[in-house]
């Protein structure tokens, strides 16, 4: 299976939302909101297409800055129950935080955050799992990932002002630097990480191109400015921008923020983004083989003792946030389409935080229902892409599963070819934490049948 | 290699403390303190040989109880990347809620805790891993554990009142019904877990027999009451108690206080505890492999980069917590002590709480020294046993694994046979936090080479 064309079910061709009635807004120190419900605001932006989109004027640095490095190397390997157990405790620390959705009735919930979300955990930039280096390993082996960027890297680099936002261990300013940058500045928020980056830059002979900056973009730009004007060029600007920013589902936990950020202060106009367009892809999906994982120990009478009425119940907590697994190619059973389509040079952070589509799927094969899969795509330049489909070489972010879940009575609804899929699909990303809300309907023979589903995804 | 009788370094035959200075200590609500400084008391105790001891009057229930559920399977087949990176975090929370440690020059260094431990992410019963039915999974699955409770239950149960503590998904008590018991009392603080149980109970036809009751035994010791009166004997008592509290190297985040609480309310005289007796045992061991795993990817020059800086860096971050893994049997360097020894029917919670315990280890193969590798074994009555040993069938507790650490001068020492490892092991459990301390020193060839090692294990 090959990625179709990207086709965006929007309004506009470059904003994602689709209803007539959406807005996005954001309040300073609020995080987004998405919904009727707007806060206050300061300034409303008009755009194309029937959606209104909702928009306080920026200060720079934004109030709430994402974290200067990505998640994505965060569901490697782990079993599933022990990372939904360290979900499921995020969940619940998420929910004493202040989120909040609608009522399980409602046919278009709204997923709107009530007060500030509490990054408790993470009050500076050490307390996560980016500074441990079996973080960074994870990302580093990742080679679909590593090698899709040192190719970029090698193609578009030499001779160039180089900035990265989140260099983590520098690898990718390593690769800048032996391709023949003239020169590279490293932006890593962990103080801890960056002086690893650091020492790996002199071992490998690069101190003299590689400046490693320690600290948030927002809070090191002049430090940033004076590294790139001491290539006495006259501007303070860079060629290129790198940033692996991506995250589960593309936006779940991603720095783009910070991207744009830097992007918007130092990339000059006809400037390169590693990656410069980026695709967030959904299909429906069937996982019989992870009903079964999850429920069969349950029903195989261990020790003689009927446990039966334990695997329903494990299933729906296994399958109350988004699952982080590998799908078959076979799993998916519609053309996927693109519900985020980003272009890096011009896209705003706005669009990654949160965003709503429609969509619209025919089954392609006969298969048991269990929800929406998510994956994303990226081009580096006009060369080189890589994608986190099922159909690809698996990568750490492996895929996203959006369960309909045993409760719901779309649940393993046996679909057959023709048959489709219809809904909506909203996301809102604030700090570690995505919340989705699948609304739609399923056609299967004579019956209709509908499906409303809230999940969270938390990171540590 | 068989597990050699039971050897105590310790003072008196029961209690495990050896230095002469030694004190234990508790105040209400904070928690204990091993070490001269001893906080406000209400009581002292006087025990024979040279160590004191020193307890605050008990006052029914504990002031700060652990909970119902054992920490037991928290650490089963999860990459240690993600593990340490778990641990890591909750390290970190620790420190700020007031853990301390004494000085690193001090040649007997003290650990106490200064403050009460902030449980914070556990409010109450149901916020942690052991509401998730994975959890109960791993430790179902878990046959070492599960088929010996079983055998032990099979043999004594028939025609007894059981009374069991943490009975999670209620298997054990089911295995108590099914041996022919007249009454199965079960306890289990998790609501959630605890209506798991009744379901189980109920589907397999023994909710005439087996009483789920949801809380912890702390609060709700008037309706265990009522349900052990209703058995019409005239006396509120249990023949048998039943709790697989065992944690991590034995004491780690165990409900052994609970059980305490129990055994001392209901069990009758000469009842039967299951399990009845626990050692902790402690052997030198090496561990090459584990080293080269850490460090080998650094060392690799992956995409022709030199990264061999991170190589010690990666090491040192994997290894400043207790590492739980399983240690090949010939990793054990020398024949292992036991450092606690529980008569469960007569031992005191705060004899699990906090210990210390000098070893004197004389090597019986050449081999490079990393630290201190921990197990337990259990007695289940005089028939049963099983042990978390290196050279036993791997259990999902698998071993505990202290190591010097990289800094340390004492780190890979080329240890020969007949050389000799000494010094003093200490630990103190607060909550799901244990503090471990290891002073001593390895006399290899010419040379003593000392080392001092403070680690910490936290569980979510």
């Amino acid at each position: 299976m090959t990625p179709p064309p990207t086709t965006i079910l929007t309004s506009t061709s470059r904003l994602t939302l689709t209803s007539t009635s959406t807005s996005i807004s954001t309040t300073p120190g609020r995080g987004w909101a998405i919904g009727g419900r707007v806060g206050p605001r300061d300034s409303d932006l008009s755009v194309p297409g029937s959606a209104r989109f909702v928009r306080s004027a920026a200060a720079a640095p934004p109030v709430r800055s994402p974290r200067l490095f990505s998640a994505a190397a965060l569901g490697v390997a782990a079993v599933a129950g022990r990372r939904q157990r360290r979900q499921q405790r995020r969940r619940r620390t998420a929910a004493r935080a202040g989120w909040h959705f609608g009522s399980e009735d409602a046919d278009e919930p709204e997923l709107q955050q009530q007060g500030e979300y509490q990054e408790e955990d993470f009050e500076d930039g050490e307390e996560d799992g980016f500074s441990q280096l079996s973080t960074h390993r994870e990302m580093i082996e990742d080679e679909v990932r590593t090698e899709a960027f040192r190719k970029a890297i090698f193609q578009h680099c030499r001779g160039k002002v180089v900035l990265e936002i989140g260099c983590g261990t520098g690898i990718l300013s390593l690769f800048a630097a032996q391709a023949g940058a003239s020169r590279v500045v490293a932006v890593e928020a962990n103080e801890e990480v960056a002086e690893f980056a650091r020492e790996v830059v002199s071992s490998n002979g690069f101190s003299d191109v590689v400046t490693v900056i320690s600290g948030r973009i927002e809070d090191v730009w002049e430090e940033v400015d004076r590294q790139l004007e001491d290539e006495n060029r006259g501007e303070i600007q860079a060629d290129i921008l790198i940033s692996e920013w991506m995250g589960f589902m593309l936006v779940c936990d991603g720095m783009f923020r910070s991207v744009v950020f830097a992007r918007d202060r130092w990339l000059k106009e006809d400037g390169l983004m590693l990656p410069s367009k980026c695709d967030l892809w959904v299909a429906p999906f069937s996982n019989p083989a992870l009903i079964e994982e999850q429920t069969g120990y349950w029903c195989s009478t261990p020790y003689g003792l009927n446990l039966s009425a334990l695997a329903p119940r494990a299933l729906e907590q296994h399958l109350s946030q988004p699952v982080i697994k590998i799908l078959p190619e076979s799993g998916v059973l519609a053309t996927p389409v693109s519900v985020l389509h980003l272009d890096c040079n011009s896209a705003e952070d706005w669009e990654v935080d949160g965003g709503r589509a429609k969509f619209d799927f025919t089954m392609n094969r006969d298969a048991p229902f269990h929800g929406l899969a998510a994956w994303f795509s990226c081009e580096l330049g006009p060369q080189v892409s890589f994608s986190t489909s099922p159909d690809s070489r698996p990568t750490h972010w492996e895929q996203t599963l959006l369960f309909v879940g045993p409760e719901s009575p779309a649940h393993e609804l046996a679909l057959r070819a023709g048959e489709r899929v219809t809904g909506d699909l909203q996301w809102l990303v604030s700090g570690r934490s995505t919340g989705v809300v699948m609304v739609g309907e399923v056609a299967c023979s004579a019956e209709v049948v509908r499906f409303t589903r809230r999940l969270e995804l938390h990171l540590v």
